[in-house]
């Protein structure tokens, strides 16, 4: 950590800043330069120092050179984390296609859906029970029964299943149901609920909050991960900017990014990201050759009458099993592998 | 309800939306121009209407005339709503001040701020006992036991309390221990905190969200106007941008423009909008010409040692005292009264 | 257009506005709502009207249904653009690399990157002449000195050029020089500059502004268009948000939504549009999997001492070669061709 | 400046790095911590050294401690810089306010509004005479013979003028007419019109790019002030944010923080900052609340055929007057003095 003192700090008031400094610790290093005062605190601060000191008068800017997450970051993990369930490994060589409706509606639509991801190649069924809505009048999900109709769907066509969480009382039913639980964009700083989920083990799928730096999502995963559950993988779904012809702009260099910072798997969600069905092929083939381990990609077989409204994001079934055929020759390229003819998981 | 169809969509395809919206109980009327036909929907549709409609082939674009908020809106509620707690008025002719620690650390902490609060003339304390932090290893509020502490500081000194809440099961505890809950930015959107927080009837500052819209904000209050709380205030405290020299972008438009589509009252927050201590001052003004119902200010008796690191945008007691004997000139120009030798409120 | 009136506006009002726009030379067409009024207009009418008409007391909202650009419109000419400049095809089958440093320093430098440039399969030599700085203190480019050894380096080695115009008065010195002008994102609504443009032939690449809208990019190309040049290719190089880790995030939904919305060759920059040398290749490859036309690449021989800081950027000869090797196995997976043993274009 | 060096830096790449900065004249100071190395930099840097390093393998983070512009600069200038054309003294007590259209658009119009600005005690008159325009196909302005038409109605009615530049090649005819040029949000960066302005003495006003950074307007204002032109002044304008519903978010901590960081004065533009004229008045209050030297406001006399659409934003005569007489009471609370009945200019 390096602070910067303000030109018009006094000899005695650096004299006070190294003091107050020492007293956590850690050693100051002092260096005048001609119009201000840098001193550099050797050792590992506590996190309060930082702040403490950025509020200081005498101080003009406080520089972190360590960053504050660490079980996330690629510095304390090097190799890839690879998440392993019930024959599914994401995060290593394989790519991960993660398919199915913005919300459970009947347990027809929900199994006819899974048939039709795990026909494409897709390993893992996506589906909302309980849904966030901007407003309260909005269809809400179908609730605890959409777990269960999921699950039985799953079960039958050999996938995986991944559905959203939205508050810490629903963590224990929900995990009973899923095998990957989502913590979705508005929750991505709900921290009791990234505390409770650090007290399982099921596999969670952090989405990037709209507005949140990646360092933002690599300390959100810092709460599992320092309550105990390693199986964490982050999300790109887009982030909110003046540009309105999309609902969000997918950050792709996310992706790279949050693969360099970090061992955690990596998945985009082109469907969010863009908010329509015309930009989900370019922007999953995109994601791919930016290194992505995987997708999760909204599929409806009625999309212009899906309950939510996100069936504008929708792909048809045939458009989702044309863009899975694509993926199996691209990811090759891309450092992947994907395999459209895959046996069912063995649930 | 306007929909607008894409140039490509047929007689047949028009036909056909006519159909569908007319299933949902209201009327279509077609308007065909040169290039594109504009259907426009009479008579109260349901919103899950316009969200269907917005993915259907053929259509372009769908815009909602009327708002998707209700109780929220200044259409159905012309009149200001003024929330009357122990004696102060909120949304009323008198201005308030919010004034306290970022944190509550000890109860001689409190104590001391409290009592400066009330002889600055503030009529409410703010202090939080559970703190949202970006990361795990940060101080997280002192619990259950804050609450009582600030509860008999205010007591003592005749101010009301606020404080926030961060998830649905501490609604009821934190209820009961002050007189106003705080929902923060980052929960502005956890709905099962909002709906809790409909089912009881003490007053609710409802925090924008660092990068949601106006639209949004009053959606989420309607949340908890809809669960049969009308006691709800709104407070803007800076937004996300590309700025990074101060902590948020402080959009002081949002007071006029909440006052506007809104009788609820709004309240500004310069502390957490600017992140510096040396805006608080000029902010506050600007506040308060623009038309604020009251503000809520962090002060700190010793800043520099604060627990949180919030201490770098809090007032020390004489700058606090200052501009809130400023506030009591500024306030009639601006429609407010503000009067910093108020008898204490009888709690 | 759809004009939609305000709740309080009268049948007298609404008369007005009927009698307004029929000035115009345009029908309207009256839809009472519960509410509100709609009125349509049918016919083509002149932009002002829109503007008058949203300042018009007792109007909300108006809906523009026709863009506001034409030439620029895939609506107006559905094929695809494609420039052809000596043997180079641009928005055709074939993949354009454009590569070289972000600054002419001198004709060694600038040499010896185009024989880089040329050997690793790329087609077009970038450099600037004239360089566009934050602060007037900063290294502004060598001048119309430069624009002739990018010149003879390009003419040697059989490459195009490209380089960036700043302003009307070197519209004509640069055109003499280099095959292709750039405008940069910070003058992309520089009109004056736009509009000299349009009075030549030489072909342009038009920049994104770091905030502009797809709309606003399609209305600059539209001056430049509507002068009488149609020789205009659109580059995405990544837009201002609050994520600061990149430099810029670069909206690569860009390149798919531009291709629909205009027939116009899309270019990417992952250079500026990610700002770090490790992310150019992920970012190169993601562009071309989301549709791109091309690519503008920065790449320097020593970037640690290139004379604008951009060397930050700028990739080492061997990661250009070996990314235009990977992108000639990519690119026919992605609807393009790139080969990088093709014959020196005769220039 | 200061050079943060990646936990794989050897002694050995340090030792270079050391050698690279003293080949620049300046010292090198090395702090190793635990897992870094700090290089503290004494002495005066010229701006490329930052710019190798920070592309320099090795270095991680480069901190600037001084700012990169140094004549805008409070440290070099502490006392306000007043700027005084004709009796009328800009950054000094009085409040300063520029009122008129969007476009001067014919002789009478102009002369009609000078009267009614004058009337309510303004005190300098705004009009375009050039437009920038999104799109070529609207309403570009009436040119030079509006330039007269502004400067003949100014002088009869004893105001000062405002009228925006937007290439060098119309900076002299502009200044020949008007008393004070106006740089444009979109032309904050054109940086051959700051360098021509930068060569004459007329006073700027430079508006803030609408996503430029404070410290990028600061370095935009450095261009003029290097030139040797000092009489410029800043304008907050509003900035692009997700938020729609008003046309620009007004950051009004801007005035507070350029006061701050600059010596020069700071002006405020409601109209264009919010877009919509019922948040003028309360806008400009607090712009004056917030410390603002002087405000722009659109008035027109008929906003509703005004000839840039701009007329939804524009007040009404009656507004404009009855704003200026508030601001004759807020001003003298707010740290400056406003008389709305003093005697004329003597232009």
């Amino acid at each position: 950590m390096i602070v910067i003192t303000s030109n018009k700090a006094s000899e005695e008031r650096i004299g006070e800043l190294v003091q107050l400094i020492e007293k956590h610790g850690v050693k100051a290093h002092v260096s005048k330069g001609e119009d201000r005062t840098v001193i550099g605190i050797i050792g590992q601060a506590d996190p309060v120092l930082a702040e403490q000191l950025r509020q200081t008068s005498g101080v003009e800017q406080v520089v972190k050179i360590s960053k504050s997450y660490k079980l996330a970051s690629r510095d304390f993990h090097p190799a890839n984390t690879v998440i392993k369930i019930k024959g599914v490994e994401i995060g290593g060589d394989e790519l991960v296609v993660m398919g199915g409706p913005c919300a459970v509606e009947t347990p027809e639509q929900i199994d006819e859906i899974a048939r039709l991801v795990k026909a494409a190649g897709g390993q893992v069924l996506r589906g909302g029970a309980f849904k966030p809505r901007t407003g309260p009048y909005s269809f809400q999900g179908v609730g605890v029964e959409g777990l269960i109709m999921m699950a039985e769907a799953g079960e039958k066509h050999g996938l995986l299943t991944i559905t959203e969480v939205m508050t810490p009382e629903y963590v224990d039913v929900c995990a009973e149901h899923a095998d990957i639980l989502q913590v979705g964009t508005r929750n991505m700083q709900n921290f009791d609920l990234l505390r409770k989920l650090g007290t399982i083990q099921t596999p969670v799928l952090l989405k990037r909050g709209f507005s949140s730096t990646y360092d933002e999502l690599l300390n959100a995963a810092e709460y599992i991960l320092a309550g105990g559950n390693p199986n964490v993988m982050l999300c790109e779904r887009g982030i909110r900017t003046f540009e309105s012809y999309t609902r969000n702009t997918l950050d792709l260099a996310a992706i790279p990014v949050l693969k360099q910072l970090s061992h955690l798997p990596v998945i985009s969600d082109p469907s969010h990201g863009t908010g329509r069905r015309e930009l989900v092929e370019p922007m999953t083939k995109a994601s791919v050759a930016a290194g992505a381990d995987g997708l999760i990609i909204e599929m409806h077989t009625d999309p212009d009458n899906s309950m939510t409204g996100d069936g504008v994001q929708s792909l048809f079934p045939d458009q989702f099993a044309k863009l899975l055929a694509d993926l199996e020759k691209l990811s090759p390229l891309c450092g992947k592998t994907f395999n459209t003819k895959k046996e069912p998981i063995l649930v």
